[in-house]
């Protein structure tokens, strides 16, 4: 049923004139970061639940996001948090990952859950604080040089709860001088991306709140750094897919955080709440690639696609391959949009025209397309039915709870 | 000073025709009731950062409460949670908090942090952990009667993260059978405050999403059940004041939860974000307060004021006494309405002229007020620096790190 | 090719576990009603775009509406807006809808264009303009008795800019009388559909914001009284499906206004936003249409599936075709939904199989159906196709500008 | 009663460590810009209501702006709109502005009125339509040469409502070749201020969404571009005043459209929502109004405060009154801030103190103040009163109905 299905769907994209080898390659290409974080527990401010099996140590999360890659081809690096994945060796922990046909990825600080943080780390209104968080950042850049990372991944939780807590104008130029001791630092084939959060945990101005505010700080540091995407950091309402063809055109999209929400910060496994909305940001991306400016295809190029999400009450492993899975089913859909038939209508004013197009794509069913490449590849057809039926779930239950947690 | 404040604004409350006595005997009656929680460490998933000097047992949470009300006057009465408030001996606690010049407020069960309760506690899939959830409920009733508590006050954090997940009809009769049996149990005095929620730590459904089906909930129970409103607990762009007013007129409305929010359920100071709300919530119930149905006076006359906020930065004492302040300055702003003047306005259809009559109202500084309403209760002026500059946050500095938290 | 689609289709959906006989037998059951005022002009506040070729006369929309029901198969039945569907002889209008193949649907009244009604219509504080507005609530009765129609759908304006404008508990009273004479009118076989808004063109608050309110009005009216959920009338962040899932359950599910958004009431092309959450509605409907209650089943057979759409910058007819395409689509992907599967999956509370389960069906291409399906009908298999290259369009383009509109 | 109200008023300031003097000359400068479209009819898509009396010419709008001046000594100068106060001779407009003691302020083209423009103007696809919306463009400079004016206001409706509708990046190129094209055309003294909105009229995505995109544009422009920032153009969960400092902070902040909203862009009166959010912006203003770095100082002198409100169901020239002395109070109260007190508190990382002394301010009854300006100013002490006492609103009655409107 498989190659019948294959020639059927190739036979219908020859028709609506796809190139598939071209799809096919540029799937193939397709990379996403999983992060350290999601193989542990976490959860909601009521609770976070205890999961038999989770990893105790940064060695057994790489082995897990290993076993991610293994089935799906799709995730060959992890990101990191420090100090959740502090080890004393790190040419060790990227030896042990190398060993498990991984690389490190995105080095992230973490500047929200020492006690002198409560009130800011880098934008504290005490100096000898802000001195602590920054040095912090400097750290993670060694690290990330012994781990051979070429990104070192942002997100800071400041901000304030009530009106006048803080000097908000302040507080930005102390940002800023946090950020450009880090911007020295950095050697040359490094990036900065800096990540923008609209609230949680600060519930009345959060310092970097829009991508507006990271691309200032971006362009103000220099062309190593860029804008990190988080999909779920935006208010209600916000169209997330024209913020990202926008800092693709300024040449300032660094990368993304992916994950799903209805409601706020819900991290929630990508796709699984508006998918759409994840083909439309692919869209936009692919269209970009094509452009005749070299250095839009280069930015294009270079995003880092990454998971970030907090599993409350999924399965680790298993939420970790649905979710590299529904952004691998996306980007193949978004590969299916005939650009020429799109701005004809486009260049016509035919509005319907235009987004039937667009549409149409994203209506087709790609698992043909999928099971293919991964025949090809000599991937597992369906990676989740391989993992559950596989050993690998019964044998780290051997861990007990009380895992890695945030 | 306080003399000539006093005169000028009586003066000017005449002139408006507002009757000062009947202002101050309402303003004399206002009861907000503290949480137990309230007084411990909370936070948010990122961290829960811990203060000194938090209280250790039931017994000091009860002890801070005290503090509150001999500064304010306005908080007699602490609320509970089952079982972070779990003690041997009730009537013990019940002594102690007399002793304090207390009384024990609502009872709240607690089903969001049993392992059990993961996926869901009344409306788990799982019979037996329904019968489990349901039996802890039950037992919520057996306390309030030794408590001598009126309210039962039930929060679910039941719902689901994904589609399909949960089979929503389903999960609502489960809903149902729990409150039936609870509701069946209560004593004759006692209400049941059923409590809804948009969404968290449930990101696809909440179970009890919003009023109308708390309301649905109550009606088809029966009279002792009512609808508890938490100001946070809306989707943006929700009028509140309007469900208020729906609810009282419908004689549902049992109860607030109070707390203020800029995004989510940012559970802050009451008061602190969008002050002008609550003035206009306090607006409709005193409205409604001088209604000629005599069932809806009584309605109103039964509303639990109730503190329910989750303080990650704050001092927990010094926080709650500006959240029972800010109330009592909102709701005495409300009693400032010219309810006259604003019905003669909605009669001839003068859109401005009723907006006037009611912001006016609001625009008042009714410190003076507030000012003697405390003179003449032997309490002091300002609450708040009187607790400041007194001996109690000293003294409970020797708790230490590491008390009662969530 | 479209054969062999099939087969392909047919196989594996039986692999699934569907039978695709009752899919079809399903699918050939779905109606969709077009209303008379979405082929005529509309726009926003800032401006109409007067298009050519849209309907002058009521008569003029009935055969707009049977091209659209001419090529899909889907949209029988017109719902009329009155005064703009206002016409001499009702009968005639009914005999020209049934000669074009189509019959009456809903009746709609217009309380918000009248001077009158500027500040309320049923719940205006004056008594001689409530009066004015219930007199045309029962007139639109003796029009559905003429037109033969079953459902009054009534959607009220009725609301305030500002917080005292009005009194909000006396207007809640006007408005249940004003619905309590009309219920009074209705012939048994009859149904009044209550929809609500969350806000526009009210913008402080509207009389029926939310779904608890028209339930509860319907409730007290009785079991005429029904919900009509507009899709685009929610405060961001609804889950619209599951106050649909709600309202099946209370049997008091009435009709959809269908119609997309992303922001406010945008009144776009239904399922061009989001599809997926119109798949999910359909997924709550279908999976009660199976229930063991029969009341519930009758509920969901009885619901009326209804466009309501403001077409701003889209050519009128083409966009009804594709609205109603729209529906079919999800509606048939939600047909394909494995009930027996989710809700095993559910009763071993294995979150990601069921979320699984409900996606997969999602993630099919139902072209092959679809095609199958208007083959059987004799319909063409793409029916915008055939209008685009019909003769219909040129045909009208005589009727020139300045035709219907809001 | 009015100068003992001062005198206590005056104390009580000095008390909080206010120099009240310089209070008065910061208020003494005030100005507010009204808009010549917020005296004609404007509404809902649902319906505009035309008020008797509305001016029927750019002429009698300044007539009817005059009287708000003259009332309250705030608003000297009126913002037109092109075309709708197109005029043979603008000299001639100009002297009878100045006749009447007001000035010409911003021009502000109108790019969303016009059949070409329904897909865009200056983003359309159609390389004629943008050369006819630049021209307007720069039609709009000539104006404002001959008016005086100072500031060119740019709003574009421009966006699509369907993904795939526009080719985004291609439409920000062409935005941007326009904005360059205007930019190059204005003379020195002039700037350009560039307004963002969220949504409407265009419901997928609108060529300059946000701040972001509008800062972006400036930046690249050069320094007489700046940010227009109107406060009801923002997704829910937004913290204006943080764009706002954050825009200072930048030297990009040229000025403001106020109105207030509840849901989205309700263009009610400012202020009467949400006041606190209104004083919270000025908070931030003045602030940096004392910053020691004179750019900054000379950014916030320069602010434009312009009233952009639609008054649906308002009289006219009330509304503005009551739109400019609301305006007044926030900025009164915010001048009341102790920012030496705040920042205090915010060094020690005192959040309830710091939170408090913001606060304080806002709590201030400013009503004394207000008159004592008013009464050195000769003017009436309740601007409202007065109008409404006054014989105006009886003479324009002549002008009946169906004046000057959107």
């Amino acid at each position: 049923m498989i190659d019948r299905a294959y020639a059927l769907f190739e036979e219908q994209q020859q028709a609506r004139g796809i190139n598939l080898d071209l799809v096919k390659q540029k799937l193939q290409q397709l990379r996403i970061e999983t992060p350290s974080w999601g193989y542990g527990d976490s959860g909601t401010r009521f609770k976070v639940y205890q999961k038999n099996g989770v990893p105790r140590t940064p060695l057994e999360k790489m082995e897990d996001a290993a076993q991610v890659h293994a089935l799906t081809g799709l995730a060959p690096s992890v990101a990191i948090h420090i100090p959740w994945d502090k080890v004393e060796d790190y040419g060790k922990l990227r030896s042990h990952a190398e060993s498990l046909g991984l690389r490190i990825g995105a080095v992230n600080p973490n500047l929200f859950q020492d006690d002198d943080y409560m009130l800011g780390s880098v934008t504290n209104s005490d100096a000898i604080i802000r001195r602590k968080a920054t040095n912090h950042l400097l750290e993670c850049v060694d690290i990330a040089k012994e781990t051979g990372s070429r990104d070192i991944s942002l997100w800071f939780a400041d901000g304030t709860n009530y009106p006048g807590q803080g000097h908000i104008r302040k507080r930005k130029a102390w940002m800023y001088e946090a950020l450009e001791e880090l911007y020295k630092k950095l050697i040359p084939q490094m990036r900065m991306l800096i990540e923008y959060k609209s609230f949680e945990p600060a519930f009345y101005h959060t310092d970097l709140a829009d991508w507006g505010m990271a691309y200032q700080m971006a362009m103000k540091l220099g062309p190593q750094a860029e804008v990190l995407v988080d999909t779920g950091h935006h208010a209600q309402g916000t169209n997330v897919e024209h913020i990202v063809a926008y800092l693709i055109d300024e040449k300032r999209l660094g990368g993304f955080h992916f994950n799903a929400r209805k409601y706020a910060d819900d991290d929630l496994i990508v796709g699984s709440m508006n998918p759409y909305e994840l083909f439309l940001i692919f869209y936009q991306i692919i269209s970009a690639s094509e452009d005749q400016d070299a250095s839009i295809v280069q930015t294009v190029n270079n995003i880092a696609y990454m998971i970030d999400q907090s599993h409350n009450i999924e399965q680790k492993i298993p939420a970790m391959i649905r979710s590299v899975l529904n952004v691998q089913t996306q980007f193949a859909k978004a590969l299916l949009v005939n650009h020429a038939e799109v701005e004809a209508a486009q260049a016509r004013n035919d509005v319907l025209g235009a987004e039937d197009a667009v549409r149409q794509a994203y209506e087709c069913d790609v698992t043909p397309l999928l099971h293919m490449i991964r025949e090809e590849q000599h991937l597992p057809l369906n990676p989740m039915k391989a993992y559950l039926e596989g050993s690998y779930d019964q044998a780290i239950q051997v861990r007990g709870k009380g895992g890695a947690s945030w």
